[in-house]
């Protein structure tokens, strides 16, 4: 293998399979190279080459590489027949990063390399456009000046050194856009920009292009573990020895003038996934202008650049005059695009994110990636291509990201319930509702529970605060810009280019017309529709699409694990079948008891002073157990319902203030003191690790008796209508076969004479709770004895780490910070250590007992990385919040896949 | 295999090695059949039987068994010439229960089977002794009504209803003894036994004397299962699947006349293990008439009589009239019996304790069983045999039994704190002090939390009671009595045959001359005098003497485990030096932080708003804890002192009443609101699983390095007057190997400072306590960091059950009666669950850490069961209070004895 890998001229050195080696974009742009597609020639430095200088630092490198680059850089010169360094006929080159995943914005690009204070003479004469060539140069000694010297703000509120430099010559020129600089002003800001540097730097800005070229390779490669690139691979998770590639790329200019242009399209629609061609673009302007956002591109097609003129208010004649699409501007260019496009999503069999410039009409294609894209975008292009027989079911499985799921059943604004007038409008960038309060600077928004961050625009610098806020709202930029894309990568909210709005950083307000708002407002953003709202609205469900419901039948056939719900209460159930559960994996009988009769009786029952009076107080609570059964399994029907027994400390039951004791005495005709006493006595040290779960049916076999006897009669009720209903009683907290045993003979005695007093019969099967460390390690003993075992994680990660999930405040934040936990252990499950436990007690449950049925009801049924863990444990199913279900179905089925590739 | 086994006349079909089938009692006696000791013929129905019978029931055994046993019979009619049933020449039989481990007094006995109102008066004439045959016959009835036929007390104030018949007909009669019955009184008894029998249990005695046998049979193997045996086998630990042999002998009589005796012999003294012949006796009786402690017994040697005589303030004259010795009454009796019990300690190589009884001068010897003894006995005599070179030095340690170790290290009084009078005095029979409140039946025991059971004698159902009460003191009976035997294997203090007490059941009260006592006075017994003490009396330690130290440096050889102690003091420290402790295996540093000074300090730094204010009050502690540890290694000099870091919670340090928080708010001047403030945001719902162990030192690393600089600083100190000191630091609560590796870190890094600082050095080692579940679990990653692991019991127990230690109260005392668990799991580990995650701990840490120290340092580090399973798992110490050293090493040395067996 060489060191470079050189594309262009219809062929390549790598291609698409060399991801790993050449980074995606460097991979891409060799396979695009050779399917045909025009892209400017060039050569890629390997990610092995990126932690080989980060392991033997800049000499060894050089000593490694510089012939190799030499001669790549001949062979570019021999297709294009321009020189690099040569003043009469430049060739100048991108330098970009390029890791085998997207990192958008995270590392840094250098364009225009190669120019010098006499090359740029040369360019003005050869193009016979010296505004371009002075323009490029200004550009690139900006660009270089941040990215490879390392010039930085001197303080937050302003922009950078440069971007000073350049307002203040505006202002001192009274001119508006960076359009009005003509060469003579482009030459002077050169000049500032080079004195700057020596101010600041101590150097002066390198005349030599292999210099430039070598240092700026360098800087790409630092760029990689520059800190935001760190942080960002630790929110996606990407391991910092994959290293980043160089892209050294010979420029082409969108920026010669009007017959030049530069642009992102798309293959589809990237918010809603509709199958059609669109895309953004600038006239005369360089690739990083449409990025930055920070002027307002023009669209690509016909079409939609008529959709944006009537939703700005705009006539079609000031729509032709000022924002025209690409598609009457340039139609053969749009033609040449348009092929290219179906050339390459056929190629990739995936939604593809193109860069491409026009450089006096003749296009070429810079980049092409699998292009983002929103949630529900996501499922409608899997299964158009699916339909559309690009791709098979699995295919379609792997394509859905999971944690762009949620945002398909996040909240939206209830519409009949907006009562406020919209305050302003911007782009729809990203969708979903977003309500909080209103910050100015990323780093600021932990300051609130829920924060709306609102720039003029966001930067990479920003991400981790982005991470904490609801939703982005943004003065400048598009559907690509910066601000756009991060929403849309975590799912979150966006609304972008909402011009209306004036900020002032150092006032930490904004205005929109006469109204101010300062930091801490409430707003609410609709990302699906670009409405700005004042004040806090209210959100609803949004409605699961067919194609959705598609999806989630495609990964039910590839799932070998059954999705369960944890559902309490018939509403609950519904809402379980809604999401497509195939049962209720844990049905917790105690949130039954805090509804207002059944506390009652519950209460009676606690402060009972012997089995005679618990019975009587049981006996209250019966029926109302009975109808809480009869509902859930009216809605269940045939599917089974585990039913979890009695689970947490009595004392949970009583009130625990003063005012709330007495109360309840005067009640239930109890002395207060009495009810004190009980409290106290029930008081327990950790109540975690103390007097619950089978431990009270073990001392009050009565409770179990009655819950027994109220899920089998309400069984038999509703089996009366001819519904085969399927219960499943469950034993929890238990931690010896011993527990086990006496409690399933209490249940079975009481089926039994329940099925006789009723002079009838249902199908059930009893089970345990396997969330106490011991349990998991003497499975095989449990297993001997019952039917199923349901995976309690939260309390197994509780007694495995010795973590009281009540109490991990204190030092939980430090660990996370600290590197001692990797992520939150309640949250993912820990397989290196629980999830050892789990191994143990599913590998010795099945040795001895091969029918038994192994699901997890814990919190982690829900979360991706503990479902593909427990699929490779060989669980029969999971069990989650309803609203986790369709996650929980796709991440069923991605662990089948991933275990089978 | 005969389903009987027959000896006597020098030879016999068993032997002692047969002791599982035949019994103790039963090999025993086909033992000495052949080696020639006199034993009346007779043969032994196996333990297989008493098991078929409880599974197969009467017929079946019936059919079984019911033609050997008559030719068995034959055999013994054969060998004395007397005949079954024949009133002419009747031979007469005892039947006795005998398990294969010695269950005294538990099952029944019933003796002179075979007579009835015929063959009384052949047994009359033949003896030519109408009263010895009445009152055989009157003793037959009684103890046939009792045991075979179920007769039972009508209130338990009452005696037997035997017992009260013959008492009221004392009165009747106006006389004192059993023994001024003549032979119309004895006929006449005999009548009222017989009308009691039909009237209570509507049936007549039975005078087939092969129906006799049948029932008698059926009834001891019932015995097998009654209540007293089912409590003594749960106590001891027996199971019931052992079960119990029969014995059938032919009777002889020590009650035919003064020339007959009956009586009880040891080898060597069975209270302080001397090595001389002794015994008790008495004329003309039986034998339960000794061991019923009925009549108080003389002495078989002239010594011992003397020496009786001298206690009791007795005149030499008087005694000779009134008790003379076996060796006095009976010379050539005793000339025999000497050689017997010489040849039988010789055969058996331990201490005998011998029934016998003398028939008209003929010896016949009844049994022969290895002699309970109190602990210093045990020890005296397993050290004499050994230098006797009777037994091997494994042999010594075998015979220790560990639950007598601890009466050797109970406390005795203070004697020179005796501030009261002796109230009275009793025979010594069992050793030790006891402090209690009188109580006078024993299943009122539990009324007081230390009690002392006051009787007239004790019975086998009083078991229960006399395992709950601190000392027994009988006004009957001597050092064979029930209460002294039973007491001696329990290790309680008895005192026995205390005859000026007189007791009053119905009114709860005694008498001592003019003093009354009721319930719930308190008294003090001295088991090692017989002195009984008014109130409560001041206790010391007992000094170990030469012998048990000899025995402990025996098991020190023979373990391959060392012993350390648990101390958090210099005194802990000297104490556990004083014991053998071969280290400190926990120092807890928790401990000194509670003292005046330190808990001052350690309250600032608790309260201390930040890092600065942390240090600033740590900086207080360093000099007063490096003290603390200065006193330790010079106590402990070379030997490793394993030093775990700050444990507990920070709030256990606070004052928790409004009134201490006041005085602390005042003594370090803080508002008492802030004080109250700080403990309620450290308040935890589980603080057992909340921010302790090394997520203190985690959050707060200057707590860590202050510890640290304290115990190296301190070590050096020592180190510095030549001393080789060796500080272990242990980092408790590890679940993951990062959090022990930053502790190590911090560790390693301020020990290499402070050596740098003081320009010296010692050898140290740094490790983990393993008590979390998930460390046991990654154990393999843990060990590659770590010089050793300490198992921290408690901790690991709690977590891997999931039981709360201080919440167990409310469902543990449940969980024990439904054999739930067999044992509290905080007293002996559970080896199924927490020992299986000790296995793979110390498995997985010395697969990839051959030099992995690994020991145990939680309660259950003293407990013999633990300990025998710790060693099985390869452990290099255990670890524990300083008082159970001893204990300890013994059990060690047990532990891998029993290994090699």
């Amino acid at each position: 293998m060489g060191k470079i890998y050189r594309f262009g001229n219809g062929k390549a050195d790598g291609g698409a399979e060399l991801k790993n080696l050449l980074g995606g974009k460097g991979a891409n742009l060799a396979e695009m190279a050779k399917i045909g597609v025009p892209v400017p020639p060039g050569f890629t430095l390997t990610t092995e080459m990126c932690n080989f200088y980060t392991e033997f630092g800049e000499e060894a490198l050089k000593d490694s590489i510089w012939n190799e680059i030499k001669d790549g850089i001949s062979e570019v010169e021999d297709i294009l027949g321009k020189k690099f360094g040569d003043s009469k006929n430049p060739l100048l080159f991108s330098v970009r990063s390029g890791a085998r995943q997207s990192m958008p914005g995270m590392m840094d690009t250098v364009l225009n390399l190669g120019l010098n204070d006499e090359i740029v003479e040369g360019l003005a004469a050869i193009t016979n456009n010296p505004r371009f060539a002075w323009d490029s140069y200004r550009r690139f000694i900006q660009m270089y000046g941040d990215v490879v010297l390392g010039m930085t703000p001197e303080s937050k509120e302003d922009l950078n050194p440069f971007e000073n430099i350049i307002d203040n010559y505006k202002k001192e020129l009274k001119i508006k856009t960076d359009l009005d600089f003509d060469v003579q002003n482009l030459r002077i800001l050169v000049d500032r920009f080079k004195n700057i540097i020596s101010e600041r730097m101590g150097i002066e800005f390198p005349q030599d292009p292999y210099e430039q070229l070598w240092l700026a390779i360098l800087a790409v490669f630092r760029s990689w573990m520059n800190d935001r690139a760190i942080s960002y691979r630790a929110i996606e998770g990407i391991p910092s020895n994959w290293g980043t590639a160089v892209n050294i790329q010979s420029m082409v200019y969108g920026n010669t003038g009007s017959d030049s242009a530069t642009g992102v399209a798309f293959t589809r629609n990237a918010a809603t996934g509709e199958n059609y061609f669109n895309g953004e673009f600038l006239i005369n302007a360089q690739g990083e202008d449409v990025v930055a956002g920070v002027r307002t591109p023009w669209q690509i097609t016909k079409k939609e650049s008529i959709e944006w003129a009537i939703r700005n208010n705009i006539s079609m004649e000031e729509r032709e005059r000022s924002q025209p699409s690409l598609e009457e501007l340039m139609p053969e260019v749009y033609k040449e695009l348009y092929k290219i496009q179906t050339i390459l999503e056929d190629h990739y069999k995936d939604m593809q994110d193109m860069e491409f410039t026009v450089e006096n009409r003749k296009l070429w294609l810079l980049q092409t990636r699998t292009g983002k894209r929103t949630g529900m975008a996501m499922i409608k292009i899997a299964m158009d291509l699916y339909n559309e027989n690009m791709i098979n079911s699995e295919e379609v499985i792997k394509r859905i990201k999971l944690s762009k799921i949620d945002e398909l059943l996040h909240p939206v604004f209830d519409t009949e319930k907006i009562n406020v007038d919209v305050l302003t409008r911007g782009l729809p960038a990203a969708p979903g509702a977003a309500v909080g309060q209103v910050v100015f600077f990323a780093d600021e928004v932990e300051k609130y529970e829920k924060a709306i961050l609102v720039r003029l625009e966001t930067s990479p610098e920003d991400i981790n605060g982005m991470n904490l806020a609801q939703g982005f709202l943004t003065v400048r930029g598009g559907m690509t810009s910066h601000a756009a894309v991060v929403a849309r990568g975590m799912g979150k909210c966006c609304i972008a280019g909402a011009g209306e709005i004036v900020i002032d950083y150092k006032k930490r307000i904004f205005r929109v017309k006469d109204k101010v708002f300062k930091e801490g407002d409430f707003l609410s953003l609709d990302g699906s529709t670009g409405m700005v709202y004042e004040g806090k609205l209210i959100t609803k469900a949004p409605k699961l699409d067919e194609n959705f419901h598609q999806i989630l039948e495609i990964a039910d056939k590839l799932a070998r694990m059954e999705v369960r719900a944890n559902a309490d209460t018939p509403k609950d159930a519904k809402k379980a079948i809604e999401f497509g559960a195939k049962g209720i994996g844990l049905c917790r009988t105690e949130h039954m008891f805090f509804e207002d009769d059944k506390i009652k009786a519950m209460r009676e029952m606690i402060l009972a002073p012997d089995t005679g009076g618990r019975e009587k107080a049981l006996a209250k609570m019966l029926p109302l157990q009975r109808d809480d059964f009869i509902g859930i399994f009216e809605v269940m029907k045939e599917k089974p319902v585990t039913i979890r027994l009695l689970d947490p400390p009595l004392h949970e039951f009583l009130p625990h203030t003063v005012e709330k004791q007495e109360e309840l005495a005067h009640e239930i005709h109890v002395p207060a003191g009495k009810i004190r006493e009980a409290v106290e006595h029930l008081k327990e040290s950790n109540p975690m690790l103390g007097h619950r779960g089978c431990r009270l049916g073990i001392t009050y076999p009565e409770i179990t008796v009655m819950q027994t006897r109220a899920i089998i009669e309400a069984a038999l009720e509703v089996h009366s209508k001819g519904i085969d209903v399927y219960p499943e009683i469950m034993v929890p907290l238990v931690g010896k076969v011993e527990e086990y045993r006496l409690q399933k003979q209490l249940i079975l005695d009481t089926i039994t004479k329940v099925f006789e007093e009723k002079k009838n019969s249902v199908r059930y099967k009893i089970g345990t709770m396997i969330e106490v460390p011991r349990a998991a390690l003497t499975a095989d003993k449990i297993a001997l004895e019952t039917e199923f075992f349901s995976f309690g994680t939260n309390d197994l990660t509780q007694m495995t780490f010795g973590y009281s999930r009540d109490d991990t405040g204190t030092f939980l934040p430090t660990y996370l910070k600290q590197q001692v936990l990797e992520v939150d252990p309640f949250k993912v499950i820990d397989t290196e250590g629980v999830g050892q436990l789990m191994d143990i007690a599913s590998t010795k449950g099945r040795s001895v007992n091969k029918d038994l049925e192994i699901g997890i009801c814990g919190e982690h049924g829900g979360e991706p990385h503990s479902i593909k863990f427990v699929n490779s444990l060989g669980f029969d199913y999971v069990s989650c919040s309803p609203y986790r279900v369709p996650v929980a179905r796709l991440a069923a089925a991605k662990a089948e896949i991933d275990k089978e590739n």
